[in-house]
Order: structure tokens, then sequence, then C-alpha cells
């Protein structure tokens, strides 16, 4: 089995957060990084569908990543396993989110030369990642079928924080009461210029969409 | 449609929530009230288990529902519509979890005469939830076959603090990479006493062995 590097994160003393996220980004702009903080509800399949994406980037862009977890290391190894980038685990000892200075610990631990684009997967939670910024060019989610179409609604902020919301495990559409146009509808309620793509990251379906999102994204971050 | 009552939550200021929680717990013992903490990721199914556990309790005890969210009245709604018994909805401004003095609040604001048994729905979270003492005799949470048999691992407090792990969904156990026995021996490894019950809420499959233990605990609670 791959072993990767596990990263135990430390709380931030003096939090300005916003600050350290602004100078962050500013930093990142300057080395030609684009970094994304994907956030989701445990079980969506962020792991699953980041394999399927990186896949299909990884000729075109250098990627790494870090997979932000209350504890294991699970993730970092199967990124790294299945997808054969630099993948790093983060330990947020017990703690709910990442803020941008923890983000920063992260990015100081990889191998960051030549490196175009960072994901952060952030802790499984639609709370509390939400509500930091960490540094990240842009924020995005992953939902997925049996959650439902409702969590718009129950969580306001996470959807709102997002640019794009990936709308996983469609395959199974026709086992759950998921009306995919209702979901469009909340989303939109929270964000109306955040983008929903559909896919099935199990088979595929779908994770060209998310792919292109993420290669013009960091084309336009690096060129304008 | 039915109106219920919505509650604005105060964070505590003056925060000893160890104290706060043996407080209220001792308080319920006195009145002879059982207070379950219910918690789970977004979308595991809470609303439904519970409608489908109160139809089967309620001509045998007397029960009473808080619904906790940061936004919306959807589940206090749909519980109240589903079983018509009292529910009420906690709002909790952004916050992540419920502790026991924002418990007490919804209490507070709850009809008690003659209730054997309140369920406090905690926010949709696998971390913060589980951090805070509710107050609640015990703690059950509701893991669904979607997101995964390897859930325990990766939000090992959660799993710990619970008594009782339902597993929900069990009807799309042929659609997703989900072994119940690994998701066993993965609960035991947190918490070796803790029982685990499949169920699938929509068909009511499994049900009726957490309203036994529900009602079993309630009595024990009760009478010693």
């Amino acid at each position: 089995m791959n072993q990767v590097k596990v990263i135990e994160i430390k709380k931030s003393v003096f939090a300005d957060n916003d600050k350290d996220a602004a100078d962050l980004r500013s930093e990142l702009k300057r080395r030609g990084v684009y970094l994304l903080n994907l956030m989701s509800s445990p079980g969506s399949g962020k792991t699953t569908t980041l394999i399927k994406t990186i896949n299909l980037l990884k000729d075109k862009l250098r990627i790494a990543v870090m997979e932000a977890d209350i504890d294991s290391d699970v993730d970092a190894v199967k990124i790294k396993e299945a997808s054969g980038i630099e993948s790093i685990q983060l330990h947020t000892g017990g703690m709910c989110h990442l803020d941008a200075e923890m983000t920063r610990q992260g990015l100081d631990n990889l191998p960051m030369e030549g490196v175009d684009l960072v994901i952060l997967e952030n802790v499984g939670n639609l709370v509390c990642p939400a509500e930091f910024d960490t540094g990240a060019v842009k924020n995005a989610m992953i939902l997925s079928v049996p959650e439902g179409d409702d969590k718009p609604l129950k969580y306001p902020l996470m959807f709102s924080v997002c640019s794009l919301v990936v709308v996983n495990k469609i395959d199974v559409l026709p086992y759950f009461d998921f009306d995919m146009e209702k979901c469009r509808t909340n989303v939109a309620l929270r964000n109306p210029k955040a983008q929903v793509i559909p896919i099935c990251a199990k088979s595929g379906e779908g994770v060209e969409a998310f792919a292109e999102w993420l290669l013009k994204e960091v084309n336009d971050w690096k060129n304008n």
C-alpha cells in the first residue's frame, strides 16, 4: 500500500482569517497555483469524483491533493494509488473545518514545484467549512442524490459560497425521490450564479464537464 | 399546511456545558422524561425514520420532537403532518450543533405535560454535534447505506458517543459498495457496546427493532 504524508494541523492562535485567506490567495496568484476548496457531506463521493477528474486532467495540469479529515488516511492513500499524483492527509485534530492558516500548513507540506492545481478536500460537513475562507480561488461542493434535493434549503451558507455544485450518484436517481429540476431551483435560490453539473463518479458519466470547468478555471486564473 | 413553532436559539454566554448537561439530565429524570439525541449526516433519513418510529410508538408513549436546523422548518412540519405529535423547529442561527443550554431553550418551548419521550433531531453533521453533551439520556445516530461503511473510521467521536447506530436505506444495498459486516466491525472499533439496527425507513423494514429499543430505554429510565 502507498504511504502518504499525514500532517497534524495546529489551530491558528492569532486568527484574522479573512486577512490570512486574502494573503494566501495573493501568494497563490503570484505563484500561478489554483486552489479549489471542495466540500460536501460525509459519503457524497468526493474522493471517487476526484480520482476520475484527476485522471482526465493529469496530462494537462500538474495536480496535488490535500485530504482533510478528523482521522484516518484512507482518502489520501486512495487518491495516490488510483491516480499517482501527490496526495497528503491533513488531520484536523477533531476540528470540523479548515481555515486559511490550516490550509497554508498543508500547502507548506506539499511539493509545489510546477504545480498548477491544488485540490483541498475539506472535512465532510455542510455547516462549518462554509464559514471559513480557506484562501481558495473558488469553492465547489458535491451533493449526492441520496442526500435529497432539499439540502440548499437546510444548509443555505454552503450553497451560497459555492460557485459549482456537482450532483453525484445520478445512477441511483430511480431509487430516490430526488428531483434534479427542484435541486437546480433550490441551488439558484441560494446562489443564482452557481453552476450545477450532474455526474456519476462511479461510471464516470458527466465527470468530463467537471474536468472542463476546472481546466478553464485554472487557465483563467493563470492568464488573467 | 401545519404551522409549527420556530424557536431562534441563542448561544450560551456562560458555558459550562458538562454541568448544564448533567443538571438537565437530573431534571428530566425527576420529571420522568427521556430525551434522545439523534444525530446523522445531512440526508441520512432522520425525519422519515422518526415518522415511522413515532407511528409505532405513539399509542404507548407520549412523544414530542425538536428539530434542529440552521434554517427552514420543513422537518418539523413533516413530522407534525405525518404523525400528529407535537413538533417544534429550533433554529441554531448558523451554529453547527446544540449544547445543553440550547436544548433547554427548546424544551422550555415544548408543552411537556405528560410527555414520556422527547427526541431531539440534531443538526445534520457528523463532527460538531458529537462534541457537546445535550443533556440527553442517550445518543443515537443514523448512518445511511449511500454514505459508506467506512464512516466510523473517519468520524470516530460520533461513533464513540452513540449507544445505537441505525443503518438506514438498506433497500439500496444492491446499488452501493456497503458491507454490513464491515460496518458492524468499524462501529465496534469505536464503541464495542453500540448496537447496530439495519432498517429501511421508506418501507418500514426493521423500524420495529428501533421502536422496541426506544420503548425499553424509556421504561428503564422511568422505572430505575
